[in-house]
């Protein structure tokens, strides 16, 4: 892990908390402002940084940090999460920890870490086209992820995603956007994560099975992750839940230079009672999207989504798919033009779902319905805890930010013995598809 | 996996499906008659033994098979469930199937294997203290099963367990007796199983680590395995749930004697409301039946227990522990004085158990206090379906009985993002305690 240093480190953490930052306003009444620590074993603690964030009153200076800007001697206090606080403006918080942070971090003038640099070069020049891809990725999911939220909102008035503004101890961080209990959404999370880590050996020539590009006479790489997830489960049970997740990985040398890299995602439906032509509409989009692209993409993405989201030991596939692709890299084709096709998959993405929810959220629906939807949700927490190699990945990960990757996971969800659904009902016709996907477009 | 033959494979089905057959009368508008087969990659299947188990009317001669003793050629049926139908009594299923049997299965002349062996050994012996262990432990725990469920099913009169018995196809099965939705128990399982396998060398290799008696030298050994697992979910947020599971393991030279032998096993208690004198009372009952044995048992145990039960990326434990251990073999005390020391704990279960239920099942609760129970309970899934390694193992074995493995998941369970409890409340209180386990005796 790179050395904490304090000006830059400061600095290290403006990007992180400034994604949602002038967009969304704080709301009166909203839960109170966390210090979430992550790093090291993985313990939830209460909230404790009233006294390291005291908002004090003054103008926010550029490069103002996290409240959790703390001594870089304070391991426990590494990463830590903001959310909105009543009335308290997140500038001020801000502006208060930078201030606290002056007067308590030692002076170390080493080399800045790469997340550093790139903090300090997005603060100086932007964003631009010219920018490395991780900070072009960056931005894009952002970005993203603002606009999505903003157009789940205007679906449930009644109901606002609560943000939490999160940092890692080397660099990165995450926002998770996260509404429960909604009219619509029973539970909604739409996340980015960034990280800077360092790659050990044993991962690199792991990696190395996929993307010779990789060089393997080191004994570590530094790396940096981004990523934007998103999993919607409506109250409607007659409205399918879907997920989403696009993510970007490169490997640098120790001056930021990219050396290897590669974008994976997709994104895949999951319905409790199925309507074929929302089925169709959001394959027909997301095919559109990869079709612009590559002819193939689409009938291949397809594929490989059916085979990773089966749920072996049920012998069901965890719902009626969409696309999952991964180490797509510059084998498949140059940067430029993969990182315009996840861009236009994640911009594909209101368009496929948008319509389904709208049609399907204000359904009559009746108790055996919600319950056979809950039923649903069990198997879906089955493959997530089971079966997911991403969930798998973030809980073994230390300092991983337990509750945005279990965000994924259903408000309610139940589990019966030997179940059956009743012979030629919707649920037996539901499940039929499951054991045996369907080329739906 | 050893061969299939005819007559004796179904003597070697008798064994297991007598269980429950004299004393569970059976009940009108129960489930039907299933065929669940789990040999292979396991895809739930709608019953289909309606034509193999036809109900025959005649006298059921000793020795008859289930239903599901298919000709030995059909991979697919190799393995089933049989639970009561309508009124049709089991015996005549049973009779039917063998007759059907009879009929078209190859007679093949081999010796016969081990399961066989015993199931003859059983039928014309019986068991006694001279049988073999792991003929002695299945008596045992199938003895326990059925004085469990009758125990249970006196505190509360409008719930019955269902019984359902399932075969492997080289040899052994299960009874699993589950109860869901009852106004005491919200889901209920008390489960028997008797495995009859072969391990590879790998797997001998891993297992002499700690067990020195296995033979090195070998490239496969003959197995068994028998155990009685319960989980036990109450509808009333004030009672606990509770789990114990006793085991024994055994290899086998091939005239079946026994080689390398261990028990295992342990019981726990997890509240959602945390009664001190509930706690005290089952871990003061499980200490006495320990301390009859071994005074350093119980602390010893009771260590293990609080760290098998740890989930990690929660930072917490699954419950407030009890006991839990392992690989107990002639290196810790004879067989005898092991087995003696199992069936004391298996036998105070009720007594540890029993008057916790008796005294919460009645008590009035809120929503509140039900959704907490709920959140309780995703924890309890999150622990079973990510780190247990007995579930983790039991969904990867091919042929395993699915349903059976994933009765432990309770009816409901709910997951919120970034719950806490209130300060000073009793949730706080359970929360803190299952951060730091407590001594309760």
């Amino acid at each position: 892990m790179a050395p904490t240093k304090s000006c830059l480190r400061m600095r290290g953490n403006l990007f992180l908390s400034d994604g949602f930052r002038h967009q969304k306003p704080l709301r009166p009444g909203y839960p109170h402002t966390r210090n979430y620590a992550t790093a090291g074993p993985v313990k939830p603690r209460p909230y404790k940084d009233k006294t390291q964030a005291k908002p004090l009153v003054g103008v926010r200076p550029p490069g103002s940090a996290t409240p959790n800007a703390k001594p870089s001697g304070d391991s426990k206090a590494k990463t830590g999460v903001v959310a909105p606080y009543w009335r308290i403006s997140l500038g001020v918080i801000l502006c208060g920890s930078m201030i606290y942070s002056m007067f308590t971090t030692p002076l170390q003038l080493e080399s800045p870490s790469i997340a550093e640099r790139d903090t300090l070069s997005k603060r100086e020049s932007g964003v631009t086209s010219s920018s490395p891809m991780r900070l072009r990725m960056e931005a894009f999911i952002k970005a993203q992820q603002k606009a999505i939220v903003a157009a789940l909102e205007t679906l449930d008035p009644t109901q606002k995603f609560r943000v939490d503004t999160w940092t890692r101890p080397n660099g990165g961080g995450g926002i998770s956007c996260v509404l429960q209990g909604g009219q619509v959404f029973e539970k909604a999370g739409v996340n980015t994560s960034i990280v800077y880590g360092t790659l050990p050996r044993p991962a690199i020539e792991k990696m190395r099975v996929n993307h010779k590009a990789l060089d393997p006479d080191v004994d570590s790489l530094e790396f940096f992750a981004a990523g934007l997830s998103c999993v919607l489960h409506p109250t409607n049970p007659n409205a399918p839940t879907v997920h989403f997740n696009y993510r970007y990985f490169e490997t640098m040398d120790a001056q930021g230079n990219c050396n290897a890299w590669w974008f994976g995602g997709g994104t895949d439906l999951t319905p409790s009672y199925l309507y074929d032509e929302d089925a169709i509409h959001f394959h027909r989009t997301v095919k559109e999207a990869c079709d612009k692209h590559d002819r193939e993409y689409y009938p291949r993405f397809k594929k490989w989504c059916d085979k990773y989201f089966h749920i072996p030991h049920r012998g069901e596939s965890r719902g009626i798919g969409g696309i999952f692709f991964d180490d797509l890299d510059e084998e498949e084709k140059d940067q430029e033009q993969l990182f315009s096709f996840i861009k236009d998959c994640l911009t594909a993405f209101l368009p496929s779902y948008l319509p389904l929810i709208q049609k399907r959220k204000d359904m009559p629906f009746t108790e055996k319905e919600k319950e056979w939807q809950q039923l649903r949700r069990g198997r879906y927490v089955e493959f997530n805890l089971v079966h997911d190699r991403g969930t798998s990945f973030g809980l073994n990960t230390p300092g991983a930010r337990v509750e945005s990757i279990l965000m994924s996971l259903p408000l309610t969800a139940r589990w019966m013995y030997m179940h059956d659904a009743d012979r030629g009902s919707r649920e037996e016709r539901l499940l039929k598809v499951l054991r045996e996907p369907v080329d739906w477009v």
